[in-house]
Formats: structure tokens, sequence, C-alpha cells
């Protein structure tokens, strides 16, 4: 007789397997995976939870963007040193009971097919992983991924004098995840700040583009919110920075669409969720930098030999830059 | 200023830090950690839940046990391919209050000195992971480890007339919880049940053993029961097993001491966190295992070609072998 927790992992493993693709030398269902490395190139590792009421809300976030969005930020560690994803370990506590609020067979089959896409989309495949049964949704995603060796992007390599570049346009994800809580419906529309908020793409290939041309000396990616990882990447590099608030690349809103009065200014500074990437570059070099496929780089500022975290205002009166965007041990947000 | 989730890393990673081990590439503080794998091996890779009220329960776990079996169990996984482990991802929730019941800085110490006397123990050592803020304490634990290529031992290599061995004697964890259930104190004395529940030993250098000689046609680790994890072994080969309950090695207990008429034989078919083996032996390999360095090793019956799992009792009796071990998605234990 099968139990019940083997009977989900067979869903599971059902969902999310690929008929065409085979990079592990043992996938799920063994004690562990197999995984066989290619010489010359290092493995990275990388872990991250996902759990209801931190990380999404059942009632807001459809079960199709968790699935996609769980693996999607845990790949978006492995893009930031420069690397390809290759396989991860899922898991995942649900609650036992089919009638309980935040779980149902269709949640799990929307879940599964959500995460189905990311893996396909970004060639990371299941590995393994662990089940349980919990009253809330808790997950955890572990990504394996992997670089040629010496050539991951660190924290730790930003030098004074070097320029200061983000991907993308920051503050969107925040936005959309407002407009969520504000309830407008994740379904209605393509509203494209709540698609970001749900759907993040990691930026897997411009990130391997700046290190393999070593372009980039440190880059990490934008999880928590500029004002808050920027101090980490110098904390890390043991240098300060000086940023200009009109150069951070905001989203753009219609002024009739703006009847709240967003500042998107803040959103750039403090919003989380963008999962763009923050790196630093050579003065020398900046010149190869125009943008990647469509997605601008925006130099906002540059390293600094003083450990302080500067920002400029739009008026030119600088100050000291605070730390606003995530933290789950902040007592409010 | 510093985030208190930064504050709350670096304290882990100070406490789970050894200057004499250098074995990642890349360790903790970074996007991603890098492991630069060796030649001719494969990369092993698991994961497991620890939950507080799942797994273990804050009441009666002290924390030093908490962090010690979180990873030895994990590690488990590792060893029954015949591998070694190498680095592991610590995922931890913490609720954000310390006057908060389950848990308190000196929670914290003490869980993190469990882990670390694991790490150094079985030299696996800290590779990163996510912390993040939660009413109830909730572990994920991802390990990493290694195995020389085309050497690991799968569930799936089990054939017809081979002869099924466990090593150790099963029944004793489960003993050992249930004395802690009962109120004897987790600390008081030495008794070895208590012990071998909070503290178990993966069987790291066995199964290397079995699996470097190849002694072994097939292995897995018994986490969750004899009568649960036969089944799996036995499915993942496309076997049946008949098995002796008389020749199943149980723990002893002085008649005078089992006042509660304890069934040790119930204990060793389904109880569950012995961590000890299970493995196949081609019967013509069978006079080479004694014993391993004091473990004993048992044989308790044979691998089948009928897909059947049947249990002979003591009478001779045989019956069909009714998974009896731990399911978390079972209504009532």
């Amino acid at each position: 007789m099968k139990s019940k927790e083997d009977a989900l992992v067979q869903r599971i493993v059902k969902a999310l397997t690929f008929p065409d693709s085979r990079p592990l030398a043992l996938g799920p269902g063994d004690d562990a995976a197999l995984l066989a490395p290619r010489a010359g190139y290092q493995t990275i590792l990388t872990s991250d939870w996902f759990l209801a009421g931190t990380h999404f809300l059942p009632g807001k976030h459809p079960a199709d963007s968790v699935g996609w969005k769980c693996l999607a930020r845990a790949i978006s560690d492995v893009a930031a040193m420069g690397g390809q994803p290759k396989c991860f370990l899922l898991n995942l506590a649900l609650p036992g009971d089919a009638k309980a609020k935040s779980w149902s067979p269709r949640w799990l089959d929307k879940f599964l097919g959500g995460l189905r896409r990311a893996s396909r989309r970004f060639e990371c495949v299941l590995a393994g992983g662990d089940t349980t049964q919990r009253d809330q949704i808790l997950i955890n995603i572990t990504v394996i991924g992997e670089v040629r060796a010496n050539r991951a992007v660190l924290r730790s390599g930003a030098k004074p004098g070097e320029l200061i570049y983000v991907s993308g346009k920051l503050g969107g994800a925040e936005l959309g995840l407002q407009l969520l809580l504000k309830g407008r419906s994740a379904r209605g529309g393509k509203n494209p700040f709540i698609q970001k908020h749900l759907y993040p793409p990691p930026r897997i290939a411009l990130a391997q583009w700046l290190a393999d041309r070593k372009l980039a000396t440190s880059m990490m990616d934008l999880s928590d919110g500029l004002s808050t990882d920027l101090p980490r990447l110098c904390s890390a590099s043991r240098v300060g920075a000086k940023i200009f608030e009109g150069k951070i690349p905001t989203v753009t809103l219609p002024r009739e669409k703006n009847r709240h009065n967003v500042d998107v200014r803040s959103l750039a500074l403090n919003g989380g969720d963008d999962y763009e990437l923050l790196f630093t570059v050579r003065p020398s070099l900046a010149r190869r930098l125009p943008a990647f496929k469509g997605i601008p780089l925006t130099c906002i500022g540059e390293i600094t030999r003083q450990r302080h975290l500067v920002l400029v205002g739009l008026a030119g009166r600088s100050k000291t830059l605070a730390a606003g965007g995530w933290d789950p041990f902040r007592d409010s947000r």
C-alpha cells in the first residue's frame, strides 16, 4: 500500500518531468539525487524560503504565480553569480485536509503548472526535495547551478572609482504588490507591474554576458530593494557608494493614472522583488554598456573609498542612504 | 545600518565557521555559495524538513538535539548513497520576538551548538541558506555530498535471491521518543534510546565501505521505519521481499525494566528515526559481512521475484507486511 506522502511525491514528480531533458545522473525518487559536474565548472548553491503569509498571500497570489516565483527568485541568486541554473530541490509542506482554505488539489495543480513553466523556461529541472504536512503552505527551494571556474562575479569585487549600474527599471514589482493589495485582480488584464511582481524574470542571460566578458567587477540581484541591497554589496567589498536619486531608473506612470500620487522614486529606492541586477563596472569599460537585448543598463553612481552610503537628492543635496527595503525581522513595515 | 536579518545571519555564520576547514570555493555571505567538484566524483543532493510540532517538540527536544538532528538526518541520505557529505544550506525561520515561547537567544545558541558539533563530526560545513521570521521554528536543510562516479548505491539495484540486511538494532529511536513523551527528561542520565532518538549517528563510514567494496547492490537509510521503507526499496527495484520477524534485530530491554510491556518487535518493524542502513547483498558475498566496526549487520530475509512483501512471523506463518511507519499525511498514528 502506498503512503499518502509517496502518492504526493509521485504527483509532483510526474508534473515536473520533461521527457526530452536528462541533465541529472539520477533524478528524484532515491535517497538523494546525483549530478555529474562538468570539468572546468564550479557548482553554485543557494536556498530560499517562500512561505504563505510571509512571502505570498494565498488569497492574493495565484497558485500559478507562487509556483513560478518560488523557483524564479532562487534562480535569480544563481544568475547573480553569472551562472546557469541546472536543477532544484522542492521542499513543500501542505495542509493534509483538502478542505483547508489555502490548499486544494486544484491549488496544487496550478502551483505545479507555474513551477513547470519556470522549470522549462530556465532549464532548471527537479532533482528531489521533501514533502510534509502542515497547517500552512511552506516552500523552500534549493537551486544548484554551474559557472565556469573563476568566472563567478561576487559581491566583494567592487573598487573605489568604479561605476554602479542597475538593470531594468526599479520599483515595478513593489508597485504591482501595492496594486494587488488594493484589490486589483491578479488575473484581470495585463498590468505590467502586477505581472513583474507575480512572474519576475531572473536576468540569467544578462548576468552571464557581464560575467563572460568580465564587464562586472561585482554583482548581486536586487531582491530586498536598492537601499537595503547596495549596503550589502558595499559591505562585502569594504567600500562606500554615492548614488544619485535622479539617475535611478524608475517606472513610468501616466499622470492621469497616478491618482494615488505614487512616489516612483521611493518605490525605486526601497521596493523589493524586482530581481534586477546591481553591478559595478570599471569606468574604461562603461562605453560598452548601452543595453542588453532591450534591458536598459543605467549608471546610478559610483563606488567610494569612504565607507559611507550617500544619496544625492534631486536638488543636489547629499544625505545618508537609509535602508528602507524588505527585512523580515523588522517590527513594522 | 545593519538589518536584523543581516545580524542574525552573521551570528549563524560565526557560530558555524571553523578556522581550519576551507572546503568551499566560496562560503556563506554572497548571493550563493561555490563548490569546486572533484574530478571523477558526482555531486549528491538532498533536502529535509525539520519543523517544530511536526519533526520535533520545542518543549521536549533540547535545542542542542534539534541542531544536531536536523543536519544528521539529511546527512544520512547522503550516506545511504555511499557518499561523503561536503556542505549544507541552513534555512531557518524564527519568531521575531525573543519573548516568544519556543525561541530565545539562548535557544538559538544551543541550537547552533548542536549543529556545530554535527557539522564538525561529519565534516559537513555551512555553505549558506536563508533566514526569515515566523511564529514557529521552521528548519529546512540541504546537504551536498560527493561520491565516486558510478559508485553510488541506489534503491533500485536489488535482484531476486539477494539477501536483505539491516545495520544496528531497530526501534531504539522510537522507544527513546516514547520515553521522552512519557516525561523522561532529555537531560537526566544517559538512556541509550533517548540518546539515539536525540543524536542519531548517520552510518557514513559503513555505507562507504559497502559502496567502495561493491558489497551492497541496493541501499537506503531507515528513516520512516522498516515496514514503510522496505516497500520503497522493493518498489524502486521492481521486486518483492520476504523477511523473518524473528531475524529483525530488536533492542534489548531488561525484563524488570519493561514495566509497560514494550513490544520491541513492533518497534523494530514500525519505529522511525533510526537512520540505520537497509541494503541487499548477493548470497556469495554474505560471508564477508560479519559486522563493521562494532555495528552489527543482520540478514533479515531475501528479495523475491514476486512483487509482494511477506512477513514470516515467529510461529512460521506468513502474512503481508503492512506499512506501519511514519507518514506525515496519515490521519492518525
